[in-house]
């Protein structure tokens, strides 16, 4: 138990389990009209999740607003966008429905429609004008359909300014959703690549978060218990995404992992996945990080041996003394849950973009590399992107 | 996992760790005039306590109220005494510094320096009238001195009724703490057997919550931590008082047992135990558990053999099969402690008393027999009282 102190707080509310979107009926909203943001795919209405939310709210007499524009690596432009109508609408609320770039939008979103300006002047770095906040929120209901990013549980927000090619975190105790419902029922149609991208998202999310310098006895509970979740579970989720129970476990972990960004933090790995995505959209998020895993957790074995010696224990439900058994017990998991052949050039990504990247990593998401459980310097970050690339 | 949902929610601010009272000087106050609310006893001032958060509040430009009459079985005279000194004095904000005895009184303080009539009007089992609470309580920042009941990250009250002898818990919402200030070098100059009672109390809170049937993956989280730390650190503590680290983890446990209480519930163990103390306030509370305890965590052995066993099992280190071993462990534990020989006759207490406990238990603290593990009958409520007098 560390002696640095602890400073902690998830204020959402969390509903969780099976059924648990019906809530929407009865529950108490935070208001009259709802701003319902949601991608600007199809799946939200084709698997029928957009009427079941709609019917929730009206049957409760909300009234509802529609956004359906938000990108897979959300911009400013949604965001912007979405407050525009909300203003114009006057909602009193957001409801966001989907996975974790729908409630990060649905964050900013929730900025934006109170406070003036541009949502880059509120960005505490890169290009960021660092203004503070003069307005709360709106509140946000955040309903997760991926068991992925828990962002419905954590404060984060992630947003793509694609003018400057920036991808940056931001968010304060203020921009918590107000409730988090999350109902496995709604990921039961997500497809088997997705869903083990989603689960690898959320993994390390937990386990970045366990070996950070930040990490708290508090988020650790959290780690462990996501990590170990995740493990067992999330490859039978890729095989047979029809399994409830299965997909109720990863959920769950899922949401542990978004409460572990909240009590401590994702580390540079992030950094090193946003520098990629931000130049190329079409890269996933957990594409990248997968990519990008096994390089960069090699990196520090022997910085925090007894941190790797515990997650690989809880992963392979054995004693374990080696911590070079967390790298094999990861890269296990990645050929269980059929990722483990990802490459970078599969996305278009060029060995003459890994030194900018570097550079952007280190710019624009600078604050997660101090966070490390050792400083990397350039060399190494340009290390981890060399021997990630195939 | 469960199907059913889990409703959950712990808005409080948690800051956790050696020096952490040091915050009151720089944090942002949740206004300028403060009601610090202590014990009717000495320690708070021989131990330094309250010149360090007098002082601390002062140099935050904070005003400051003392009110120094809080009994160690809370009173309804306490509640509205405090109330009425903090509506004349206009505080803007309470501030606990003691036990859970302290704190549960400035949560309930806290409700009557805003809403109208008696304490009693709003509580909602017993002679309670049910009425419900029209203003926010005040904002309340719970400052624990004991490793004990985890009510600064809980929103329970229990406060007794002296005049129809009803020791009654409450709570909502809204009667959460707004911060938890714990820093365990408060907690360094409590004595052996209060150290013992304490640390014993937030294992019940934890085992308890752990077996009741609205227990959740959250809830399970905190309670084998907590259990599994204080099994293997809270004798340390009894026998060397001075041992900062040992004291650190007790507080540890001590704070995720107020979170059990937050995420499940205590079971009838707390009804049984505060008909006795109602009747004889002089019996400590946790004295009163722990002499019931072996006979009543006896009674479900066998309807819930699973938890016993993963309770015995982080008690132990070992692998167990026999959920009996749970109670050789919390025995063990009870001797390890030095308050294995606790008696109910020690507090005057009377085996004519018993039938009158049964029916005191039942109809002021129904509620928690309905999350046990099993259904108990009087009967069997009179067996464990019976068992458990000496």
């Amino acid at each position: 138990m560390k002696a640095r102190c602890m400073d902690q707080c998830i204020p959402t509310r969390l509903i969780f389990g099976c059924g648990s979107v019906e809530n929407l009926a009865t529950m108490k909203l935070p208001g009259k009209k709802a701003l319902l943001v949601i991608s600007g795919g199809t799946s939200m209405s084709r698997f029928g999740y957009l009427d079941k939310v709609i019917a929730a709210l009206k049957a409760n007499n909300a009234e509802v607003i529609i956004y359906d524009k938000v990108q897979a690596n959300p911009t400013r432009k949604n965001v912007m966008e979405a407050a525009a109508l909300c203003r114009k609408e006057k909602c009193d609320y957001i409801v966001a429905l989907g996975g974790g770039s729908t409630i990060d939008s649905s964050k900013a979103t929730a900025i934006m429609a109170r406070n003036e300006g541009d949502y880059w002047d509120y960005i505490v770095s890169g290009t960021g004008k660092k203004k503070p906040m003069t307005e709360i929120p709106l509140p946000l209901i955040a309903i997760p359909t991926t068991g992925g990013t828990g962002s419905e549980m954590d404060q984060r927000i992630v947003i793509t300014n694609e003018d400057t090619h920036e991808k940056i975190g931001f968010g304060n105790i203020h921009t918590f959703p107000a409730y988090a419902i999350v109902d496995p029922e709604l990921m039961l149609s997500v497809p088997p690549v997705f869903t083990a991208f989603q689960g690898m998202d959320a993994f390390f999310h937990a386990a970045e978060g366990y070996i950070a310098n930040v990490a708290t006895p508090l988020s650790e509970l959290y780690s462990l218990e996501s990590i170990r979740l995740l493990s067992t579970n999330l490859h039978k989720a890729v095989v047979d995404g029809n399994d409830l129970e299965t997909r109720t476990k990863v959920a769950w972990a899922s949401t542990l992992s978004g409460m572990v960004i909240a009590t401590s933090s994702c580390i540079s790995q992030h950094s090193l996945e946003h520098a990629m995505s931000a130049y190329y959209p079409a890269l996933p998020h957990a594409a990248g990080l997968i990519a990008l895993s096994l390089a960069y957790f090699s990196h520090f074995v022997y910085d925090v041996p007894e941190r790797y010696i515990k997650m690989a224990e809880v992963m392979t439900g054995k004693k374990v003394t080696d911590p070079n058994e967390f790298i094999h017990a990861l890269a296990a998991m990645l050929t269980r849950c059929r990722v483990d052949s990802i490459k970078l050039s599969d996305y278009g990504i060029k060995s003459s973009d890994l030194p900018h990247f570097v550079t952007n990593a280190t710019e624009t998401m600078g604050k997660l590399f101090e966070y490390d459980p050792q400083k990397l310097t350039n060399e190494e970050k340009l290390d981890i992107y060399s021997k990630s690339y195939r």
